[in-house]
C-alpha cells in the first residue's frame, strides 16, 4: 500500500482495487483511468498513488514521478480519440471545483463541438501592483 | 540557451530576456512568472524553457524537470494571495484555448468572487464504449 492513504477516498479505494476502473497505466507511484462521467470522450484521471488533498501538498519527487507521465498520456489519447486539441485540468479546493479530495489531473481531449468551456477574464496588471505581488509570493517561496 | 528554441516565440523571447517579466522563480529547465492578463490575483505561467508546442511533445525528463516544481509555486501563490482554492491549466491548440505555442501551465489562484467559470457536462460511459476505447488508448500508448 502506497502511504499516506486514506481508507475512506475512492480514489485510494481504486488504486487498491476495492472499487473497479477501466486503466490506462498504472506503475508503482502512479496510477491512470477513464474518468467514470467523462466530460469529452477520452476524458482520463492521471493520479499520484500517494494520498494528498491538494496539489501543494504533494512533495515534489512525488510530483516529478507522477507528472511526467502527462505527455506520454496526452499524446496516447489525442492519437486514440483524434482529437484535435486536449485541455489539462487540476482543481484544488471545492471552491475551484475539486470534488474529490485526492490531487488527480483531469486529462480532457477536445472536439470542435463538445460542451467543455471556460472564461477568461483577463484583466490589466499594472506594474506596482505586479511588484507588490511579486514581492509577497518570492516571501512564500521556500527553498 | 536552451534548446530546441524558437527565435519567434513570445516565451522564448521571454526566457531569453528580451521581453521584460515578473519571475517568480528560475533554474535551468522552468521558469516561473506572473500572467500579464491575468484572469485572477496571482495567475502565473509555470513553463518549461525548452520550446515544444503542445505537452504531448515534451519529453519525459524535461516534464519531470518542470512539472515537479508545480507543488511548491503553487503553495507560494495560495500563501502570498490567501486564496481558498487553485486550479492548475495546461492548453493545447487553439481549440483548447491555447494562444502562445510554447508549453506553458496557468496557476490560477481562486476566490469566492471571482469571473473564472468553467462548465462541467458530465456523460455516462457505457462499459462497452469505455473498453472499446481503453483498448484504442493503450494501443497508442509507447513504452
Amino acid at each position: 500500500m502506497t502511504t499516506p492513504h486514506n481508507p475512506d477516498c475512492i480514489f485510494c479505494k481504486l488504486i487498491d482495487g476495492i472499487i473497479p476502473s477501466h486503466k490506462i497505466y498504472e506503475d508503482e507511484n502512479t496510477i491512470a483511468f477513464l474518468d467514470v462521467g467523462p466530460i469529452t470522450n477520452g476524458h482520463t484521471l492521471l493520479i499520484p498513488k500517494a494520498h494528498y488533498q491538494t496539489i501543494d501538498q504533494l512533495p515534489q519527487d512525488l510530483a516529478a514521478n507522477s507528472l511526467k507521465l502527462i505527455p506520454k498520456i496526452a499524446k496516447a489519447l489525442k492519437l486514440a480519440t483524434d482529437s484535435p486539441g486536449l485541455n489539462i485540468l487540476q482543481n484544488n479546493h471545492t471552491i475551484a471545483g475539486q470534488v474529490v479530495k485526492h490531487v488527480h489531473f483531469h486529462l480532457i481531449p477536445r472536439t470542435q463541438d463538445d460542451n467543455f468551456k471556460f472564461t477568461w477574464p483577463s484583466q490589466d496588471l499594472p506594474t506596482p501592483q505586479a511588484l507588490q505581488l511579486l514581492k509577497e509570493i518570492k516571501e512564500n517561496l521556500e527553498d
